[in-house]
């Protein structure tokens, strides 16, 4: 048995996430009908043992809907007689156009694409530009307000290290602890036609995230940049765990988990 | 009667092309429908006047299927008593979200769109990586054999100033000449993630385009920087006006009309 790591990347705004569930399309269900699909054809031995019972897969990082990713990982276990890199090429040629694997490899089969230890990094777009742009705003939130970067950055160093994100993290999250690490935190800005429109990212890397917590922090740091938040309320929100410190939860269109590296 | 410019922004993927026409969704159709229902909410007496025949505005650019824009130009002529930048307001609430107003202004009313001198400018975005990546290939063409961009920036010059662009028009094209003027063009790269992606960008301005002509440019470009077709086979379509001797219409998908300034 060979346990196979695929590179996943998709446009979210069609899917209802990645995780399967009832009368809803999700990414997940998309890769696993295609592998499925696949396994049959190769006459795969495992598969045929492994029966019908739920998704065959096993995802990372489970994306909200509207959320995009260009480096989520998934893997899956088989015995079918092909070159590892070659999964790549024959899933793609069964997935949806806005699904498409990047890469695939073999890996040792004690690797878990959610339990081995490994750092994630999302980005998230802001158009700021008076009126949106539809050949952006697929990708991106559009703020109308001039948003000073400035401000945000003096943020930034408030949430790098470990901290107890509970105030990042939306309710109904079912985990222990809310203390994750932010290994890295950085704002950029581009300016793009017509002059003075601009795009701001946010880039965030971590060991582990809550639930909602990379669009908190973007919704938290869109709100110290337009002046409506300041940078205590923000220490204070991390400080006390409160929720009603942090920002609001940003639009998911605008993110985009970028890579996953395992350590 | 006072004449109102728009600066007209869509992503055309889910549109028939600029140009009204029967059984089809076009940007075109889209905008007259919003602008009629905006000046019969204003009691405008022009319009009442004009009656239904046909569309009330005026584009620059009659974009293809599939072709985005960014800086596309409409005009039309009113009476209405609105501030002439609340248009751009008042339409972007009656238009869908991937049609956009950028910009009104009243402009004087021998200023014609198409006829106006102009200088034009359109973006040819390419994709250039083993596979596709979701999130950049509804703006982007993609091609995954490695492009040498030195060469295509050695066919540059052969293109820029006057020349007959014969070989660069689609069959079909009614026009007296096809002579046309390049001011510019240019061929950067970025680099994306995950490395060694990159996105190659053809950028061309000019005071007039023929049917396909800078889609035309841009299959032709890329065969010479997939090495595919020599600097000279590209010298000699421009003397000789041989359609066969140009490369191949690439896909409407990559382009954008970026902006449109006049003289």
């Amino acid at each position: 048995m060979r346990r196979i790591k695929l590179t996943v990347a998709y446009d979210g705004t069609d899917y209802s996430g990645w995780q399967s569930q009832n009368n809803a399309d999700t990414v997940e269900d998309r890769l696993d009908e295609a592998l499925r699909s696949l396994l049959i054809d190769c006459h795969d031995p495992l598969l045929v043992e492994s029966g019908e019972v739920g998704s065959i897969i096993t995802g990372a990082s489970r994306t909200d809907s509207g959320v995009h990713a260009e480096g989520n990982v998934a893997v899956f276990d088989t015995e079918a007689r092909m070159a590892a890199d070659r999964f790549a090429y024959a899933l793609n040629t069964r997935l949806p156009e806005d699904i498409r694997i990047l890469r695939s490899e073999e890996v040792p089969v004690d690797f878990h694409p959610r339990y081995s230890p490994s750092h994630k990094t999302y980005e998230y777009q802001i158009l700021n530009t008076s009126i949106p742009i539809p050949t952006y705003t697929r990708y991106m939130h559009h703020i109308y307000e001039d948003i000073d970067i400035n401000k945000m950055r003096e943020a930034v160093d408030l949430f790098i290290g470990e901290h107890d994100f509970s105030a990042f993290c939306s309710a109904g999250a079912q985990v222990k602890s809310k203390v994750r690490t932010i290994t890295a935190l950085s704002i950029d800005e581009a300016s793009i036609d017509p002059k003075p429109c601009r795009i701001i990212r946010i880039r965030v890397t971590g060991t582990g995230f809550l639930y909602n917590m990379v669009r908190i922090i973007a919704g938290t740091l869109i709100e110290v940049g337009l002046g409506r938040r300041s940078i205590d309320t923000v220490r204070q929100a991390i400080e006390t765990g409160d929720r009603q410190l942090a920002g609001p939860t940003a639009p998911a269109r605008g993110l985009t988990l970028k890579q996953i590296i395992y350590d």
